[in-house]
């Protein structure tokens, strides 16, 4: 895959309803996912990281029992550019199937 | 929890449509997921492995690609018990959030 | 189980070497393993997480790429249980084996 | 990837210490793994569903508590490649790292 572009924070959001920016004014896009329980959090940790692993595109997360939160941004680019879009766009249609609640 | 009882194949299946007889005769309890892809199979196959470990109680089971075949029986019980109605009954939920097919 | 009884951090601190106390003075116990790549970190919170839902028991943790950041303590008892101790204990043999750097 | 081109089970072998052919003359390699415990096996299945993603070769795979069975082959070429043979090159570090029995 070429060099991805910087598309910057912004103009991410504005595709990607539900999300918000980076903390400290960091260049990135962040979002927390609730889930049931702790099975279903993990299912959609597991179904992201195999889609993370195949892009080699790996988000910054963490998890709390039934709450996972997720920050993404592409290093090589020093900011958000259309991988961080499409890991976004993939977690959001996994965390619907894993039952996310909005 | 105490030694499951064995309630046996016929019963189960009266209350898991979908599911169908062991193979070769055995008291056991069968279905084949299809789902989307891989991803989405290995993601159901998390959520299963985090309950059966929790149950102490493990399918058999195989996997090609998009495809999971299970095979439940108790062997304490030799033969099908609520346990496996159990499980069974979390799998078909956990399938039908990650999209498998009917 | 019982309800688990609060050691606190410093004794359980006395038998994990590797660990650190919590941030902010709480009653916790800390550690990050960092893997070869994601693919040893991913499998290491895989083995934690099926521990972890059969214990009932759950870390706070994160993970960028191969590193993997843990913090334990048990909310019930309103600091660092045995529970903690074990699950410390089991997170430290897992990532041995998955090649974890001292 | 270029397509990739048969070798054949036999030349595999030679380089594969613990696998033997695919059952019923199928051109294929197949071994089984014996780990701890479930958490070991699944820990082991993760980390190999993670590469085989990646590398979009996919095994065909059982699992049963502690044991793990695999055959690999390349549909494309109607037998085994150089694919099959790192993906069990990697499956055979993975169990080792695991506690694979031997």
């Amino acid at each position: 895959m070429s060099r991805p572009v910087k598309i910057g924070a912004d103009a991410a959001l504005g595709r990607l309803p539900g999300w918000v920016g980076g903390s400290q004014g960091r260049d990135a896009i962040r979002r927390t996912y609730a889930f049931k329980d702790f099975n279903s959090a993990f299912g959609f940790m597991t179904r992201v990281a195999l889609m993370a692993d195949k892009l080699d595109h790996h988000p910054e997360w963490s998890n709390i029992y039934n709450k996972v939160e997720v920050t993404l941004t592409t290093h090589d680019a020093d900011g958000v550019t259309e991988l961080d879009v499409a890991l976004a766009t993939f977690m959001d249609e996994a965390a619907k199937g894993l039952g996310a609640k909005d």
